[in-house]
């Protein structure tokens, strides 16, 4: 037995206790389980609490025991945290290996920054005003690919397709040239809806079970050319990474605020009493040097109006459904949460190591990393998400 | 042990043997196991066959096993029928439920009907090109939600969403007054690919294991507001129903054609030296009355460009990804497979069971069928996708 030391200033203390799969690096065929990240040990939950719910090899099963149960397992590991643990329930966080946290059902990526879609709308269609009619009615989304969600630490290959610049006469295929970053923040949902009925954003906690980052890698010369009529494809579909830990909408009670004032005011399916604008703090760093923090309190639309737009037609949520906040861009510069913002379309660069850079190079890594006011004045801490470039295959 | 008798123009003959998921009627907790359609019997594989992989609620695990062992099945089915079936494998086709037949992994739809593109850029946008400038140089297509498909008897919940006609000051928010049906064909991917490579037009039928009718339900007045600029999503996200018969590639030898002359010659990712056009000929039943009779063989791209589309940025695709066509509109009025082309955006009613009609209204039934050329002169069948439109629930 043990008993495990949270320092003062850790951003994984008793307040926060974010859930992961892991399996232990010097094991072979070690099995896929729950375990939950306390400082720089990651706690096996089934051995800690005797529940084998937790011997799964995602957070499924368990988010699909609904409110109730998260309540009641936050509860039971901070009872847990405080006495003795047994030693074969720790783990130290380097012997580990992280793996994606949960199956993810569907994913849908929105487009929730007033600043990120006016800044894209003036890149996209100079001509046309920034933000079409409907943005400031509803969160406009769309569904990305589920299969190709990957946890942070798998790199990204270099996509290929179809690109076309304005002065070309022809599309060509290749290895995009403009490949991008997008900085959001990703929601989980446990609680799953029935198909003819909706979620009102009152019942946003009932229904969601935790928050990651979410990079949601851009191809933007491929965007450029495919999306009109019907959206995005290949320019996203090709990866889109989370970090590892999910940490609990309970560890963000003390993040919680009020979205920027909307004007117009929202039909009443989309208006709730709760707040649940959140004040994440993001970090972008490109090759170890920190060039955007985008602050997440800035989104004009909230995750659970998101939710309850997705789901106001009659769709059905799924545990394990992801939904994703779209690039978190700030009013400032140094806020922008996509290069191609960060850079004017490639037409600013901006010094990353020393070097002029504008989009992503073969080689480059990037790691979004989170934090977010805590109880007592502390803070919690979302780990990060991170990934290097590999070359294109062709 | 009995003969199974298959009238010599049966659309479910030995040349045809699709799949589905079956529990039988009379039997408290039946379980859900796989079944092949013979005449107007359902056989259970797993006990026609003795393999387990039959014995699973979805027809993936049998999907994942790949080509040679989907060849193996249906040789070793058209064996067992040629001679006495034992009677505990045989059921009436009255006396079962029939069940989604694939876990669905991602979702995608594409626009591929050369008519419908041309026929929906008039109609949304009526002062620019009908056609994108990108439309012939790729099959344009988007991600849907694949947890809302549905299988081909489930009931529509009329959807409720923002819809805001153009002379509208602000939206509103009620049901959908322009609700559609789409007549397509999908495609169900059995072996996967993974991320980081693509999959050839030549490989197509290494992955690709059977076709099913789809009808990709559509709300034109919430996708009208909803879809600039990231495409579609509440407008279609609520239901999409597919017929519950898996027909098999390989009973498709028979359909396959060239498609219409591309010009411009699309890039080489999308060419391949096999024929993938279908000769499928479809039927659209709008409450007992055949109002359009949309032909799959007019498509101008193939299923084999789609899958290879979707996967040359490297996207990984997964057993029992499920790929539709887009609408399938012929060259004709009568051939138009949605109801906004069949009216023109509601301006042409059509006459349905002596009414005179544009979009659906509640209680209306849709039943889809499809056959298509096979051995020897006779037809294969799909069976029908059918539903009925409930009520809004406000």
């Amino acid at each position: 037995m043990s008993i495990i030391e949270i320092p003062a200033d850790s951003l994984f203390g008793r307040d926060n206790l974010p859930y992961g799969i892991f399996t232990v690096s010097a094991e072979a065929d070690s099995a896929r389980r729950v375990g939950v990240r306390v400082a720089d040990k990651v706690l096996d939950l089934a051995v800690l609490l005797g529940d084998d719910v937790f011997s799964a090899a995602t957070l499924n099963p368990f988010m699909a025991q609904g409110r109730a149960a998260w309540d009641s397992a936050r509860s039971r590991i901070q009872d847990a945290i405080a006495a003795d643990v047994a030693d074969a329930a720790i783990f130290e966080l380097a012997d580990v290996a992280l793996h994606l946290p949960v199956d993810v059902a569907d994913y849908v990526d929105f487009y929730a920054s007033e600043n990120h879609a006016t800044n894209l709308g003036r890149l996209f269609r100079p001509d046309s005003a920034a933000l079409m009619p409907n943005w400031k009615h509803l969160p406009v989304g769309y569904h990305g690919r589920a299969g190709t969600v990957i946890v942070s630490g798998v790199d990204i290959v270099r996509p290929c397709g179809q690109r076309k610049a304005p002065q070309d006469d022809a599309p060509t295929y290749g290895p995009s040239r403009r490949l991008d970053i997008e900085a959001e923040m990703g929601f989980i949902v446990g609680t799953p809806s029935k198909q003819g009925t909706s979620i009102a954003p009152d019942e946003f906690a009932d229904h969601v079970f935790g928050a990651v980052i979410v990079n949601d890698w851009s191809a933007r010369d491929i965007q450029a050319w495919e999306y009109v009529p019907l959206g995005p494809f290949l320019g996203k579909s090709f990866a889109t990474s989370i970090s590892p830990w999910v940490v609990p909408l309970a560890a963000l009670e003390a993040a919680r605020v009020a979205t920027p004032t909307q004007d117009p005011t929202p039909l009443p399916y989309l208006q709730g009493t709760e707040d649940w604008g959140l004040d994440i703090a993001l970090e972008v760093e490109w090759n170890g040097d920190v060039v955007s923090r985008p602050p997440y309190a800035s989104m004009y639309w909230s995750p659970a109006q998101m939710l309850a737009h997705t789901t106001v037609n009659g769709a059905s949520s799924r545990t394990g459904d992801l939904f994703a906040s779209g690039t978190i861009s700030g009013p400032e510069k140094a806020e922008r949460g996509a290069f191609i913002e960060l850079t004017w379309g490639g037409a600013e660069p901006v010094e990353v190591a020393g070097e002029q850079r504008t989009f992503l190079e073969d080689g480059d890594t990037i790691a979004i990393s989170a934090t977010a006011p805590g109880v007592n004045g502390q803070r919690i801490g979302f780990g990060e998400v991170r990934a290097a470039i590999l070359p294109a295959v062709n």
